[in-house]
């Protein structure tokens, strides 16, 4: 078979699965889960062995340290594979569940219950650790899932599958649940990408030009984020510790994540007593300071901000650094350069942190808090399978149940239209 | 400025005007809404005049009576036009309830809020009710709007706008609020499906072809269903009364809508009480009975099904009627030629309903009553702007919450991250 012909025949596979997947407990869901934990452990060196193969050739082919860093299968990341697939097995189930039940005037019950959405793509770059992560997520939510992964991870990826299908198989559940493309030409991806009368969903995770090429290519619905802009305002008369403390975190903890700040807006009137020892913690932490006129005035080591600076998300130990007159200006100012990622005001006034609430059009916004925290499992969702930035379907981090949607149930007795 | 000039400005028109519709209060645009249909009776010999160019136009055109009368505003068309106004105006609004709120262990108090989608396509036939029932709606729910009505309707859907606009510009709201596209190509479609960036979610409403034109150039996600192929299963041991009430109801009270039944299957233990009553009630009432052997054996006078007649969508008095041996021979039918819209089933049993409950795949399942409540008034949104059978966002009917999305909303206390 050519590629075309195995990716159609995996989406049909899968789309059959699916139909089983919808309608089985969650004991049994479990179980297959925890077997997965069980058979990671007992037949970690052969997965180990065929990561080699994929590390070896990477390293051949002179990719950098971060890259194969993220391909390796260490003992740790084995072990982290296993502890998380503990996680979501140990998560409610949602399908099934009733959100919701009336009755009608003629007496019609209807109910909205939660479904699996069918078959999700999923397309990734070359961290293998990924793979069993969303597996995981998709099996659980009862969905069927069909991985591409990044063509360096291939060996990888095809053991991870092997054992999750045979966990599958064990519990007679059907191995087509999980299932990773054999192929690594990109001709496999935009096949996948097709297939919208058999596939109910892309998430493609990883660079901005992965995300990109499918999003551009995909005549299925995509859930994605380009980037992560994320703003803070620092607001008259904050907490200036309390401040100092949330953007540090929020600039330093993790920097190439797409939760951490790329901008901050400070407010003119706490701008002379906060930026001086905000830019001076930050430049001892190694922190590339670039910074609007009235900033470079208040600390002139501050290299001046180019146009491009602003909506720019670095990924790195760079910040872009503004003094706003007001709360309208770092509104106005997010409005125009924020991803709808995450924002978040530092304040001790009512009336602004409950406008910053209402007026900023963003997934996660936060008062007082880090942008970091934008994150299924911090907010509460148990984990998560990627974040989405568009309006549909789930805004925001998605967890299991946003890997659900809703059906109408009606409980009848005969009723007609009149 | 030519068309792709007009649609980019009335795009970015939208944007700005959403932003602010975020953020009004139910009273305002209540308000609004009311005024519109104040101002539909004051000024409906205006409006009529502008409907009976249109009219006369098409008539010169030989377009056929039933496209006329979906044209034509008549005193009764406006009448309902006003009362339509006044029941989305009687609507709870969707905007700024907080859906659920918890805390993490750190102290974070996290919501989920719900929030407009912002800018809504609209695009639809030569219905000019529609207008106003679809620009009700997107601002009730804080989202602006631009609608691209049928060509046929350009002077009735432009003095409609007009109106809607002195309604919202007397409260200060953003007149941009609700826009007619004053343009009739085709070329305009296609430029609004391009703005990506501008417009967050695409409703087409009409016939499969205007409906897949979209889907196919649509940069933006669309929610749509192609067709409704309405499945109704008699069980073994059905209510026989209750079983021909209800089929009768879903075939002939209003044949050309999605939600009417175009296939029935019967159980054959049922089907030789059952069928001779129920297919010499249909032929009564002018339904054209196309059937399998099994059924044709029953009763010669059916036409012998053809291949394609399963699985088809007739929006006419013609059904397909087909004998199973059992319920998983008609969840094998369905799963095969269902258009995932609505099937019913009719049983005493409780596990067969049960099972038909969670194991049909549509966006409305029912016992015991008619296919044709897949509708959002009839089943308690209130009201609908259309029904979407992909899985996407909202499956089946979408009223005003399915309008909206949900934010994360964090109040925090100086929380970061470890």
């Amino acid at each position: 078979m050519d590629i075309p012909e195995i990716v159609l025949q995996m989406a049909l596979e899968a789309k059959a699965a699916a139909r089983k997947l919808g309608t089985l407990s969650r004991g049994v869901k479990d179980r297959v889960i925890l077997r997965m934990a069980e058979l990671l452990k007992e037949r970690q060196a052969e997965i180990q062995a065929e990561n080699k193969k994929d590390v070896d050739a990477a390293l051949k082919e002179g990719h950098p340290a971060a890259f194969i860093d993220r391909l390796m299968l260490t003992d740790k990341v084995m072990a982290a594979m296993v502890q998380g697939l503990k996680e979501v097995a140990a998560l409610p189930d949602p399908v099934g569940a009733v959100i919701g039940m009336w009755v009608r005037p003629n007496g019609l019950l209807v109910g909205r219950q939660r479904i699996p959405l069918g078959v999700i793509g999923f397309i990734y770059e070359s961290r293998p650790n990924v793979t069993v992560d969303a597996a995981a997520l998709c099996l659980k939510s009862g969905n069927a899932v069909i991985l591409k992964g990044g063509k360096e991870a291939l060996n990888s990826n095809l053991a991870l599958a092997r054992i999750m299908q045979q966990a599958l198989t064990e519990a007679q559940a059907p191995a087509a649940a999980v299932q990773v493309i054999p192929a690594v030409a990109r001709e496999a991806t935009l096949e996948l990408l097709k297939q919208d009368e058999l596939v109910d969903l892309i998430i493609p995770r990883g660079g901005e030009g992965l995300i990109r090429f499918v999003a551009e290519h995909s005549r299925i619905p995509v859930l994605k984020h380009y980037k992560g802009v994320c703003h803070i305002f620092v607001d008259e008369g904050a907490d200036l510790d309390l401040a100092e403390t949330v953007c540090f975190n929020a600039k330093v903890q993790r920097p190439g994540v797409c939760n951490a700040m790329e901008t901050l807006l400070v407010h003119e009137a706490a701008a002379p007593r906060f930026l001086p020892r905000m830019l001076a913690r930050f430049r001892e932490a190694g922190v590339e300071l670039r910074g609007c006129p009235r900033t470079v005035k208040l600390d002139p080591q501050v290299i001046p901000a180019k146009a491009e600076d602003w909506g720019y998300e670095f990924l790195d130990l760079i910040l872009a650094v503004k003094v706003v007159p007001d709360l309208d200006a770092a509104l106005e100012h997010i409005a125009r350069y924020s991803s709808n990622h995450t924002e978040a005001i530092i304040t001790r006034d009512y009336d602004r942190a409950q406008r910053f609430l209402k007026e900023v059009d963003s997934s996660v916004v936060l008062v007082n808090a880090s942008t970091r925290f934008n994150d299924g499992g911090e907010l509460g969702l148990g984990a998560e399978i990627g974040i989405n930035t568009s309006k549909l379907h789930a805004f925001g981090p998605m967890g299991l149940e946003e890997l659900t949607t809703t059906k109408f149930i009606v409980y009848g007795s005969g009723q007609i239209r009149t």
